[in-house]
């Protein structure tokens, strides 16, 4: 089968490949339907994830079951599925108290072996392990182009706003307008706020934002934080949502908060540690929180909600393109010539 | 002053009264510029509701401050403010615990000595008593026609809602589209449910509740609860909010309902007592509430709302009349010729 | 094997029967090593439940591990485990929500075909279906007459006072003071209340009761809402756990309320259908919530307060008795002359 | 009247001074008649606190109302009453979120001009404004030795507690066995944990803590993360309240806590910045919640609790002296001589 693999930093290939097989007895064998390129995967190909060369890649994927093993019970062949971009059991410990992220046997699809040894989803055919936990069936009338973003990008978009604490009437800060940021601000509105201010420097960006129910501030333009001050009579967003991961973001994001208030982060923190104004959480009192998307807690009701009208995370798509044209579609997304690039096998 | 004032059953009657003043040092003198007829104004007309005669009519009312005694605080002549339909003390052990609702000293505006003996709002003028707990300031850019709402009829959707438990991609059954109905159509929308449904027997509400989102069930054309069933692969509705408040209306809300789901009350009860399905309630493990609203704790977020365009409530107005024809509004209500009908003094 | 039977209404019979075994691939094979007499017990005995002949009774039991079907990951032989009182698949829409005792293919041990037609405990073996769902390991340390309650009463009373909405500081009334009511009196102290009155007529139980931290109220002597009342300052209590099932008695639980509280039924109501104080539940603003407990999300949270020194729920066992006595124990427990009997095979 | 009063860095004396009185209509004034040494009268002791020479120093204390303002509703002379160690004014954004601590008018006992110029309790009389919302009631039974806590650190337990998201069964760290560290271990168990490790490098600290139901970990013993981790399957506590403020003390909150924790910081950071772990926070989905404490919302249920000797926070006193000798409390304060010292006028 065709498959992108990574070759080394910078290197990605679309080469053939032996088909994968149901080797568990709780796998199931998906043929790739559509495929996503993400964020994460241009830092695998700058070489920022340790990958071992030959890594079939890919994370975010739909399909149709084509074999299951025995053990799985929730699907059958022909059945359209999304798939998490990660695998949990569902039963140790943190799986039972609901932290699937957590999970001590979780794997990573296309992030080589050191994240679990799985394969991914741009190719024509992925393996899907504990595939009863990981996988969640398409209702009819959702298109594979909607669907996919359940199992990595609207997850967390929606985590981020869930962890925002938002109350109806509430004001809400979103940092960032790329494609977790536009997520975040489509989810946020699921909680009833008032104002949802997104804030970025580009303003094609923040169109999309804008059209989303979002309030843009280009923050080339304006301070965002006295933006949002002066919008909300000096006293800040009750919650913001960081979808970026600079440490400078961050900190816009803390700085924007009523006292009292939430900080949520869903951006991939740039620096494994750094300053952090602890005092002024103290002062005043301030809830700040960081993490990756708990996916499998979030596919249902997301994919109810795409089913009713109520989230369009298609929008989000600048580009279609086959499989084949899978390094091209690496070299437009980490040239930012793209929002969002689907992959057809 | 003019006023609109209880005669007896049936007979409500525009009158030349004094006009009120601040007697109490925490009262307000508030110069009515809008009035709105309600569903309990008629339990008053039909004699249902203990009422002295010469009593003023009215209890959902925006206007100016004209006057403040020396202790409030949060308002001075000129303020636009919107008033709750009650009083309530802000001190007691229960307004204390958030339950304003069940404050010690609450009196309802308009409708004689048994509920306190205030005065009403459909008048020139009207005296709200512990006006710093009992008004809120209308910002602005928020219309009188908006505001009203928030007093009453609005806040009292929102409470049904929340007290629904709706969780982001929920199924929610609303049982009843007159104005409480409609309005709680709106505020269901504020708590992300993948669908709400809206079941009426009047055509014409029901085409309101699907412009503001809602999924119309003709209870004449269709068994309600076997149409929510089919539409949920059997499941039911994961919560109701029920806003007729007949013993039918509210057992059709018990049995739309999932196991483990949420039935929430906001129609005044059609009798004392009647029978309840105990054994249904406990089978399926089902939460049922209860209640008037607490309309304090709600009416800032709902203007902030409707400040961001987010809530509408007016497009219920079907009539808007000048208070001396409030003798003909009351008819035309009772007589179902009009949705909503607002007074201009 | 030996094993209790159900022969009629009336009476039950030590038997000899054959040894079960694991048929299914998820079942797991266990050596009863202690069994309980539960209340819904004598409600088979005396014929309240569709009941076949030659059903082997019980519902409460801990045992050890002796075979397990092949897809069965959580437990090996020899483990120690407690079982649920009923099964469920973990999969279904309602399992998925959390509402085990919802489940699609749920069944009830001892209880006959029409609940799914599952063995019972009282006996020396017994098989659990879907057994990584159901059953629960138990942590070194905690002895078989501790974790039996998990699997049953203990998470009943759990589940009661978790539904009953306590805060630190709180009032509490618990209807009730039999081996449910005693249950409910611990767990609701989980939640920090600052009083936990117990309402029963029989004195011998509401000394435990006062042993387990419950301020006792005896009904005979006293009104209980007039106690409860006059103990408040006329406020009421702020929550209410009735563990009963009498009309009666969830009328007392009710009425002892305050405005804004909230009524937590866990006894089975003994009607399917009653009156119910409809008005005063909407001018008070009450929740009511009934419900039978969902059992496999509350075992591993209380095995960790039993390990920890925390619950006692062995201190209600009146009566330690063997297999072989177990038709003696029947007409005990049914005479009222034992709390609760524990049953060695 | 007699007073201690701040003279410049390390020099607190005792003074006569003229007796305050009620100055605004909402001021009470109070007789002292019992005040207490903190831990921020420290920081003020060692001119880390921005202070006027002369200041009256002293922000816990309770006493007897011997006159009030003619708004003050809710006391008249005689009551005996604690109030808050901070005013707050009930009415602005941030009051009326619940975020009493944020008041815009606030102002802190003790503290000099910087922080509202107001008296300190340290003293024979002391004037409260704000009375109706700074002050609670003490109910009969409750000794001064006893409500003094609810004003400032048994409030700062429960905050920290609260805040940490407890639930049944859980594992709880508390970092720092001071005396806010006792109130946390304490409050922990109001929320029904399993189990409470508290950390400290003081025997006779942890000694106490474990007669107050907690686990001690010596720090100087055993690494505390380590200990935690090996007491946990390797998993670690389920949330963490630090007590300490050090940043050293914070980062082993972080670190014993599993995967989906909360961290509740309630000690005074000891830095404005410092290093804080980003990418541990997001890859474990943490969450770090820091602040001083909201006490208006907490004293009536504490009250309740110490009232039903749930609580029991007079048992960390260690010295009782008069107010005469405050000078030579603080210096057995700042030398660890004394647990908890209170001052009789």
């Amino acid at each position: 089968m065709k498959a992108l693999t990574f070759q080394g930093e910078g290197d990605v290939k679309i080469r053939e490949v032996p088909k994968p097989s149901v080797a568990a007895s709780n796998d199931a064998l998906i043929k790739v339907t559509l495929g996503a390129v993400c964020g994460s995967d241009l830092h695998i190909l700058h070489g920022h994830t340790p990958m071992n060369p030959g890594t079939i890649l890919g994370h975010e994927f739909v399909g149709v079951v084509e074999e299951v093993g025995p053990e799985v019970k929730r699907f059958k062949p022909g059945d359209r599925v999304v798939s998490s971009f990660f695998t949990s059991c569902g039963h140790c410990t943190l799986c039972r108290k609901g932290w699937f992220n957590q999970c001590v046997e979780k794997g990573t699809f296309g992030h080589g072996e050191y994240f679990g040894g799985l394969g991914g989803g741009q190719a024509d055919y992925v393996v899907v392990p504990n595939a009863d936990h990981t996988m969640e069936g398409i209702p009819d009338g959702i298109r594979d182009d909607q669907a996919i973003f359940v199992g990595d990008i609207l997850s967390t978009g929606f985590f981020g706003a869930e962890r925002a604490e938002i109350k109806p009437g509430d004001v809400v800060a979103i940092v960032g307008a790329g494609p977790v940021g536009l997520m975040a601000t489509m989810c946020a509105q699921l909680f009833g706020p008032a104002k949802v201010f997104v804030i970025d420097m580009v303003d094609a960006r923040l169109e999309i934002a804008q059209e989303l129910g979002g309030i843009p501030i280009n923050a080339k333009e304006v301070h965002p934080v006295g933006a949002i001050e002066s919008a909300t009579g000096g006293i800040g967003a009750d919650s913001s949502i960081e979808c970026v991961g600079l440490i400078s973001a961050i900190d816009t994001a803390i700085h924007c908060v009523r006292g009292g208030g939430t900080i949520s982060v869903v951006g991939v923190p740039s620096a494994v540690q750094a300053d952090f104004p602890y005092l002024r959480m103290w002062l005043k009192s301030l809830t700040f929180r960081a993490g990756w998307c708990n996916v499998q807690a979030y596919m249902r009701p997301l994919l109810e909600l795409i089913a009713a009208g109520r989230l369009r995370p298609e929008k989000i798509i600048s580009h279609r393109m086959k499989l084949e044209q899978a390094e091209e579609a690496y070299r437009m997304f980490d040239a930012r010539e793209a929002t969002k690039i689907v992959l057809t096998p």
